[in-house]
């Protein structure tokens, strides 16, 4: 294996993260990113280092469909972390980030303040890669984050795809932003994602759109009473916020921390944090056999002629399954 | 691989099916709930052979959580649909019956007048089973009614926990039950679960209970327009009913007949099944996947170690998962 140029050595990435060096956290991230096998061992190695010293953040997952300020309310919200003394990390996971060429966090720019602030570090979303990837690619770089001592770390995605249940599972906190007006506005945010939500925040709630962002507020709380209560005995919360006036915002984070309170009073947080890790090694075994199985070549040939038969119904689905995983496993053992 | 003498040849199968005998039919449904590995290559056979005459039907999948009067619905709609002409099948599927041995369709007896119809068909919940392969064996029971001339299928379950997704996955309408009173009593369901719902019938409306369920009729229609309509269009309905005045069960039956009537013509219906016939495979494919690499020796040695460490935060699930992955797939050519 023979060590590329730009690579730090294990020592040199750990020492470099625990002391707060945002070029080296850098440089890990992207190493944690790379697709290539010398590289994914390097990360392997610096992750399993820095593990003792992960943990110690509040993990906060924002999501909402395009055109619902995500972006200004992150740059607003975390200003107000960061200005009450929290060190703040940004990661994304954006699935729709190979079709549409990243259509959050595609640049830094887009958050110009807080990309500036030195307790603020902000990272684009590793582009074209499956979702599975990315998952566990956001994960690791999560820990990376917290051994380098950013204390609040916000997930970002875009709320119409795969990607909020990914989100939710790596998250103490989930929060949802929403327009006023519910109805055709609201067609683009995938269904379930509010009740898994631990909190929804009315965004824009400024000038002439204040009275509909607080007869949204009192619809959604409506809604939210008809809902079962959360397994940790959390009633989701309905907020209005503007990234504009500022108004609200201190409230959101305000509601968040009671919420860590209270979680880590009845154990949940910590509970959950247990199960969530038991979760991601699930979702990676399972992201990795499939990767393995449909990429071989035997199967990719079958599948040429069997998936049209399956779509039309020709072929059984559970038949071909069986027929082509025995097939992939036909040298291991079944024990 | 010597034939067991209660098993029928796979002509003898396939051609007591298609005459819409029961007995058969039922003896179909034991072979493919089989685990013996005779018997499921029988029962593939079998499968594969009554493809074409399947997918002539209306599946409906009802879920709501114990107490919402599941089985008394069941028994008074299924027997107005039957009584309109049609042939239905039920079938279950129960997360749950492994720790408590079967909490629906544990026996016949509970639909009684429905079970002695000759033009329905009740099959109780295949027990003892893993969820992912209690879905494959449903999958292929409800393939075999279809072939048996069954025009209706319901699919059962509990509205508290995995199982609903995955019904929600196989059928064409999904319809939740739920009791008028919100609050404590609907705890037991599933978050999500209302969300993903085509129609929500607030069961027990009779006596001093109609005016409660009017007004949870109100409260669920309000919160439903919150939501995002449906990927076709459809926007969910709430309905009221009772299964001992019978009031409200046939507008039920007509909505879902409305509702396919417009899927079809939209093209829904279809795009729809197709859809899951993909899925179907994915999830065996994933399922079977999943099932010989936790019961791997070796991975099963290393995971009694390392599970804990990785619940902790010591060992990171990443890296652990990829580990196992590339020790069980060791012997498989990686192209």
């Amino acid at each position: 294996m023979v060590k590329r140029k730009n690579r730090l050595s294990v020592e040199e990435y750990v020492e470099g993260i625990l002391a707060g060096n945002r070029v080296v956290l850098s440089r890990a991230i992207t190493l944690v990113e790379s697709s290539l096998a010398s590289d994914q061992h390097l990360a392997e190695e610096v992750v399993n280092r820095i593990m003792p010293h992960t943990g110690n953040s509040l993990r906060i997952g924002i999501t909402g469909v395009p055109g619902v300020g995500k972006s200004t309310f992150i740059e607003s919200f975390g200003k107000l972390v960061v200005d009450q003394g929290n060190k703040l990390a940004v990661l994304a996971i954006d699935p729709s980030s190979q079709k549409t060429k990243g259509s959050i966090l595609g640049d830094k720019t887009r958050m110009e303040e807080l990309s500036h602030n030195s307790n603020a570090f902000i990272r684009p979303t590793p582009a074209g890669a499956a979702l599975g990837g990315v998952s566990a690619k956001t994960r690791e770089s999560m820990l990376l984050c917290e051994a380098a001592g950013f204390n609040v770390i916000f997930i970002e995605t875009v709320g119409v795809g795969q990607s909020e249940i990914m989100v939710k599972g790596m998250v103490d906190f989930f929060l949802l932003l929403m327009l006023s007006g519910a109805g055709d506005e609201l067609q683009g945010i995938k269904k379930g994602i509010i009740e898994i939500a631990d909190a929804i925040a009315i965004t824009k709630a400024d000038g002439d759109n204040i009275e509909a962002s607080k007869k949204a507020k009192r619809e959604y709380n409506n809604a939210l009473h008809l809902f079962p209560l959360n397994d940790n005995g959390w009633r989701p919360q309905v907020k209005i916020c503007s990234a504009v006036s500022k108004d609200g915002l201190a409230d959101i984070w305000t509601m968040v921390q009671e919420y860590k309170t209270a979680m880590q009073a009845n154990g949940f947080f910590e509970e959950n944090r247990s199960n969530q890790r038991v979760s991601w090694f699930d979702e990676h075994v399972r992201y990795l056999l499939e990767s393995r199985f449909f990429q071989q070549k035997e199967v990719k040939a079958g599948l040429i002629d069997m998936l049209p038969k399956i779509k039309n119904g020709e072929m059984s689905s559970i038949s071909v399954a069986r027929y082509l995983v025995d097939y992939f496993l036909k040298d291991i053992p079944n024990d």
